[in-house]
């Protein structure tokens, strides 16, 4: 398990960086619930809140397990508690001041369960704190980045196995569950979490031909037909036919942290249209690369990505067909699949920072047809972009 | 995809009884967002919300994507939105009345979410509207049950397939790998859906010997180790020896249906201990079964199983080990896998009514050894107690 133990100084780090957007925003404490927050915050994830003032050592309240908090999480203050009354009086056990200011993560706090918070600190006010967690997480430290290598290395490993197994009449289903298999033996949590409010996703999205281009509830460029209405996105039972692209779209996960790619293959040939259509995606990769500098305006980068598309004729096909099509063409990965930066249309306000890292992904949907593209994750680094996922990136004939 | 639709009658049983019970609370409108109860109510889950009023047919406000609303859902009024500030006139152009007192799931929204509703009807009041969703949904129709049925199959084969791929030195990582495999190819979504705030769960938990025996912050009488403390529950990478029990607890998914089920495995033999305390717990699911009638008091059948394993001499070990034991024995299952009723301490005003259908698992826990036990999904139907899930109940000596 010691391996495995996120490290006290990454704690220390993390937590100081929070406590300093806290401190610019007028904040006396923080009160983390939510488990992916947990988990950067604590390096476990307990039942139990995170309580971070805005000086000093924050102090983890566990209901269960405390003895397994003890043992993975490097913090000192780790108390156990059984009812919401307690969490007041072990704030003051702890020498802390009564906070009056406390922010909360309201993007994902059920309502009811803030309500429990607000009846513990009845004379305090609460704000979101999500912006400033956002913000701590949107930028990677280096040991980070080597559990997103892994992942990128076993996603790897998903591609090349892909290639191997893609037969005529297969379908969707079985080439997702050879896949699924594979990442799981090779460690995959086999949980890709998403933070947006009903967010979700298995280990990515495997389709072929028209269920490629078939528009679904997620905010995500492809949708695809899904086994079921009561989850309408991702594979279904359509089978596998030459001549049609087999998009397989994966997250890999790697003690915690996420990378996200996708790659197209065919059987025996693919229509010119397509392959020129993949060739314009790479097009458009390139045009990122050469705007992802710190300090490149989020919303400027997908304007020029999406400028570059309609010059190309894909006015009606890039990320979605019309009608469905989604605003965005990059987002922020870690922990969960939808962090900072969001390269999207409207984010004007913030730029590209060093340490971000980011999947891109531009695709083309071709009613009928399906739908072809690129997905890598990049890490903007002191010394520029690195791509993190490192598959080939040509469509592979199969 | 005809097959894949859930009935029209379905939809307008399962909302006139909702609005039954808004009626006799005094709500003008509930407005439905979360995924789990917008299939329920819908039969698709898209971007939107569902709006139904006390009287009348319910609208269906679809962000993306409406035309596949159209046709995976029953429902006659599915209107396009793009903005929440038409929500009002949406309402008011179905000639509906401005709701005064509105429910909403206060139970899963977040609050920056509700916030936004808030603002669409400024001069509404708000309370939580889970509680009649879950009494609508805890009563299962027979096409509910007939998608429970095959869940159970499924999960028979799961079963079986691991009495025939559990080999010592497997670690349970590669069990877990090999029946989520098999589970997919017959059709799991792959997902598990949990409605409590933070629940997290793979398809099951599978762990050998003292993995077994290990607490974790789910809510579950038995956690695991898990791969990593990013998620730190169900299967770790502990190798299968002969002489400890294997847990496979495991929940089939079929059409968005779950059941839930719990068997033991071991290679060679098992202490006399195990294989006693099995039987007890063998006993106490009779126990219940002679208890559940209609009308038999949730908490009652929790306090007289936990009775009669005190009786057996198991208080340290009974739903886990002394300190981290959970107070429940049975929870609802369907779309969720926590829905209505909690076989659990202190629900003492609600009754068994016919047409549930719960999972009821007595557990022991034995640190260093592991846990035995069993799982099994019930209905309670007009001719008594009804087993849904099949698999040979002793443990299986391999």
């Amino acid at each position: 398990m010691s391996g495995m133990i996120t490290p006290g100084e990454e704690l220390e780090s993390r937590c100081s960086a929070l406590q300093a957007l806290m401190a610019a925003e007028g904040l006396d404490a923080v009160i983390v619930v939510q488990n992916a927050d947990l988990f950067y915050f604590t390096g476990t994830i307990q039942s139990g809140c995170l309580y971070v003032p805005v000086e000093g050592p924050p102090v983890y309240m566990v209901r269960r397990d405390a003895e397994r908090a003890r043992i993975e999480s490097s913090l000192a203050e780790i108390v156990p508690f059984s009812s919401m009354r307690e969490v007041s009086g072990i704030v003051a056990g702890c020498s802390l001041p009564e906070p009056k200011r406390i922010g909360m993560e309201l993007d994902v706090l059920p309502v009811s369960f803030f309500e429990r918070y607000r009846k513990v600190f009845p004379s305090a006010s609460f704000q979101d704190a999500t912006p400033l967690i956002r913000r701590v997480r949107m930028k990677k430290s280096a040991y980070e980045l080597a559990r997103m290598q892994d992942a990128a290395r076993q996603v790897d490993k998903v591609y090349r196995h892909a290639g191997e197994s893609i037969r005529e009449g297969m379908t969707d289903l079985d080439l997702a569950a050879e896949l699924e298999y594979v990442a799981r033996k090779e460690g995959h949590l086999g949980l890709i979490r998403m933070r947006v409010f009903n967010g979700e996703m298995l280990f990515g999205h495997t389709f072929s031909g028209a269920d490629g281009a078939l528009p679904a509830y997620t905010d995500t460029p492809l949708g695809g037909a899904g086994l079921h209405p009561s989850f309408g996105q991702g594979c279904g039972r359509k089978r596998i036919r030459p001549g049609e692209p087999i998009v397989v779209d994966f997250a890999g996960s790697c003690d915690g942290y996420l990378v996200d790619q996708t790659r197209i293959f065919a059987l025996e040939s693919l229509p010119e249209r397509l392959l020129a259509g993949h060739d314009d995606m790479l097009a458009i990769q390139e045009c990122m690369r050469q705007m992802a500098q710190p300090g490149a305006v989020w919303g400027d980068i997908y304007d020029a990505c999406l400028a570059l598309a309609v010059e190309q004729g894909h006015a009606d096909n890039f990320m979605g067909y019309r009608g469905s099509q989604v605003s965005f063409i990059g987002h922020g990965v870690g922990i969960e699949i939808d962090e900072y930066p969001f390269l999207a249309r409207g984010f004007s306000d913030k730029g590209l920072e060093t340490g971000m890292v980011f999947a891109f992904e531009p695709k083309l949907v071709f009613p009928e047809l399906g739908a072809v593209g690129i997905e890598n994750t990049f890490h903007l680094s002191e010394n520029g972009l690195e791509q993190l996922t490192f598959s080939r990136e040509n469509i592979v004939i199969l």
